[in-house]
């Protein structure tokens, strides 16, 4: 089944494994005009590299992203852009030892059972890897998006227990140990006009939801309030109206910004919850391919926490479900389909 | 933009209003030869149904499900099953008052942001009435799991900050004053095979979370031990894999059966938070449709907590993309494609 | 698999078999604010109607559209809009001696190979009434179109070899045999502005194909020229460019208003060969459902002909297509997006 | 909007232009487990290249197919498969005269209609260039279709008005007067099982149709006896059914193996009519992106005629389309998808 393209008119398709010469994504659908350079994806694909701390592994991948297609004389065309992003550090020998057997925590089982077989090299299709390709494209769609007004603030909050601002210990006993950490990551976007999204199925924060689950290890999101609007009450949780300087606006932010699906205006609030990294190198009950039971210790190298790397992949996510719910919300209105193609009487000469 | 469908196999679109003559889903691409009657729909969508107590509304509809195509002689055929709920207790007096008001909490200003006007009656599109559509699609969708042996438990497990079983004086308490409560919702699915979902954007995790947001209210979903997991370490959130006649299963599931997308043949675990009811009778600020502050108070028939009725959308909700993966993944490999198609060498008579 | 929705944005859902209760359409995603009422439908369903003369059946259905939802106040919503169409005039008894055969020229053996059992009263969903339903749905998006200037004219141009106008002796001779004829339908569509489409698999022509090929008996398509175009040269087949008052235009149109499957201002051609009809009055050879050879002679009430009723769901095929490629066509140019949602700064009033 | 897409389950993604470092196609939804290695793409990429003689360029590019994800130990892993060719022997000098003005019969004036500007070496996205990425999918495509003993033979059965046998004078006439002529391709799979395709939108003859559309210069499309059964009569046209070794057969064939758009099991068989080159060495009346008239003779090195080398376009489109209804169709019975799910009662060890 083809699970590895997302969004309608903005579309996303991701390939490539952790151990493959390279890996890309093809932007389908990015509006023609948009200046675009091989220089636009460093500070996001810099954000996603492990920066050598505590908190990161020591695989390096310099991440550079090479446009193959879909930009002529630095502008987008409208046609497909394809980004390429070369494996240059990876060691398969590292990965040799766990061929034959079930990581916990990770998915080779259900790879087995679903295609009989895997690429066991580093997680192959289901590595952290894979979403150097949606950074790269959520690169173009935050580009898009800037030019109209819209912002994204992300950051890590929490490791474990522990602000994140406080966790250097608490990461630096668990990495000691040979342990890992979850963390949360909350990701704000500014600017996102009232309108945007559907009233059913593909509300808004539904579309975000998905897309936030879509990211490995993500195990809850909460938008605004999240989980805490279940223990509230309509009085308390309900954001008042107001008007100011010709708009409607609320005062608080319970909703997060989406109510019914729809946009309100507010700044849209996502909190998305990573699991502990699952490699861990403390000694670990499983089974072999064969069904028979073992132990394991993961070696190589692997962040202790997915937070900090992933949060600027919750933020390229975001803005791929935010622009493909604003371009299809275009159409929403006969008189703005009219405004768009009733001005003309027929073929004119391009400006 | 065609927000009204979910699914890509087995596709379900709803359609209708509060207030309209009716509303009703659109079932296309349920296997042929699944007994269906019209008998059938009436436990779950009894389920959903106000049943005139402490946390529900007075408002009663019958509810029948009448079907209008794609079953013939008690069997469904393989081609779309239109299925049709007569709205019959709308009173639509009832919503007069708030036609030029935008209800705190409610998707109405971001309907006119949207479309330039609304259906204002009891929330047009927006109305929880919607899902009906969806609990009878869901009904012929828990019929196919359950020929496959897959069952559902869903329940409420709490209403605001006390545990279901405890909560009848806080509800009473709230609905007295005129005020709303959120509400927890726990579904598990239980005997989905292993290998079900897909690596990338569509994890089976990522469709369920979209899936239980697309459920007004609803403001953030677990899978498995959800947010808790981010405050684990790795070591005690990893489910160790063990051999068991034949078979690899863990001890332990705070993955909530999916890893990295995919089910691991685990009991699948999912809740669903639900903000309070944001119909109150209460007094709140607001602004009319012409930007004049003014306040509220929503007559009319609400219950005070989305939870209890909800429970079986969020079931529905559950089967209808669990059952979509299902048959998206018969294809996953090419023996088993092989096995399905390359058993004959041409036309034959049919069985 | 879910085949009986059409379109992305625009998007179409039929459902309903010739016998049962009734058929309808879901139209997803029509823009709001389109005035609509049921009397809309009422010419473009008289053109599907069988007229009670040579060419028709004597079956008459009065094929009456009910609006179900998505209308408020006379003017489309943008959220689904459900039409229903009962079926009043069918007599089951007419098909009972076809249930245990294969009908040639019918799908009725492809249906038993498909989905092991099928709905045998009229050709159930092969049936041409499920067009109907179709025609429903061209009625809304053929509304749509015109407030953009945009027009169609659909005739029959030929009965097998003879030119329509010509064909009254040609189909009596062949009706009182019992035999039936073929035809084909020529579609002209006017006011289509230039640059709809896209350059590879959404070609507008593309699109335009398989709408038509989705028409049952519909064997061929040409878009301009078509075959003719096949055996032409280059010099004789290009379409030169003129400036005429500012605008670029094509003094011929070999190419019906189509290069490289983007519009180009011009008339759009399209030409639709429907095969005979197959139920005919004379006797056939075919086997039972047990492979038992037999002859088989179709009773009931069939057209001879097909295109004089189907001219009318090419017309209402083709108005779907291409209101869908429009309405995704907005988004093409970053300054068309920044025009539509730059101007803003925030949430404001909507007017 | 995303058209570089084609396929719901097997689903093909092509990318780049002309004139670009590469051109590729992203395969999602290979059944896992495909032998697969980069020399299995010489001979269809082969009968694509020009072959230096009457009928084609002097342009000559490897097309060496390069496989960069998707494949495991030689074998398909059920990810997607980035499929990249290089484009080695494009001089874009060739081009440069062309840059203002608008190519007749090209897409030049519709994509600076539709995106504002366009790349104009060589055509861009509209390039037959893009075709190779097709061919590369299609590849993969034939390959799981021959696992299921389905074959395909292609062949040029016409150019112009003269039989392709016959045709080297007239060629050789027309290109030395800088002309060029249109084509016939016939193309029929072998082999396909009864009960492949959707009875509505998503007819295997519609999607067939669309995909063979989706070629650029195609403006005509048969499947069967086409154009000519809208001449013929019921009691001539239909195939009637006779049983063979315990099989429905026909003797006749004239639908061309499908019927209400599903597949018969007879030999499917389709007729792409190609439009003759546009681009010729004649000199034509044009206009400039300005809006001057102006003449144009088209330089640089063109195919006298399309269909030679798009014959194995056309079959790898309908290999395509083909495959992805084959896949489809596996849940089409609920028989079918319990006796897939159903043997199983929880995880089990892969086989």
């Amino acid at each position: 089944m083809s699970g590895s393209s997302f969004g309608t008119i903005f579309r996303v398709t991701t390939w490539g494994e952790s151990h493959g010469p390279a890996l890309g994504a093809v932007v389908d659908g990015c509006p023609a005009g948009l200046p675009l350079t091989e220089d636009d994806f460093t500070p996001l694909m810099n954000r996603r590299r492990p920066d050598g701390g505590l908190m990161s592994t020591a695989r390096s991948e310099e991440d550079r992203v090479e446009i193959l297609s879909g930009v002529f004389e630095g502008r987008t065309t409208g046609t497909p852009i394809s980004l390429l992003i070369r494996n240059t550090d990876h060691i398969s020998s590292d990965y040799s030892s766990i061929a034959g057997i079930y990581r916990p925590g990770h998915a080779d089982f259900g790879f087995d059972a679903k295609y009989g077989f895997r690429d066991y090299r580093g997680g192959g299709r289901s590595s952290g890897r894979e979403t150097a390709a949606r950074v790269a494209a959520g690169v173009i769609a935050e580009k898009v998006l800037a030019s109209l007004g819209i912002s994204f603030e992300t950051n890590v909050v929490r490791i474990g227990d522990v602000p994140f601002a406080e966790s250097g210990e608490y990461v630096r006993k668990l990495r000691s140990k040979g342990d890992s950490a979850g963390s949360e990551v909350l990701c704000v976007a500014r600017g996102v006009p009232a309108g945007i999204g559907d009233p059913v199925f593909r509300k808004l924060d539904a579309e975000l939801a998905g897309a936030l689950f879509s990211i490995g290890a993500v195990k809850a999101v909460d938008v605004g309030d999240g989980r805490l609007a279940a223990r509230s009450t309509g009085s308390a949780n309900n954001d008042a109206f107001r008007a100011e300087s010709g708009r409607v606006v609320t005062r608080t932010n319970h909703s997060g910004g989406i109510l019914g699906g729809i946009s309100t205006g507010n700044d849209i609030v996502l909190r998305a919850y990573f699991k502990p990294t699952p490699s861990i190198g403390l000694t670990q009950d499983t089974v072999t391919r064969d069904g028979v039971e073992c132990e394991t210790a993961i070696r190589g190298r692997h962040d202790p926490v997915i937070g900090p790397r992933a949060a600027v992949v919750v933020e390229s996510m975001a803005a791929i479900t935010i622009l493909d719910a604003l371009l299809r919300g275009m159409s929403a209105r006969l008189d703005s389909v009219a405004g768009f193609y009733g001005r003309e009487e027929g073929p004119v000469l391009p400006d």
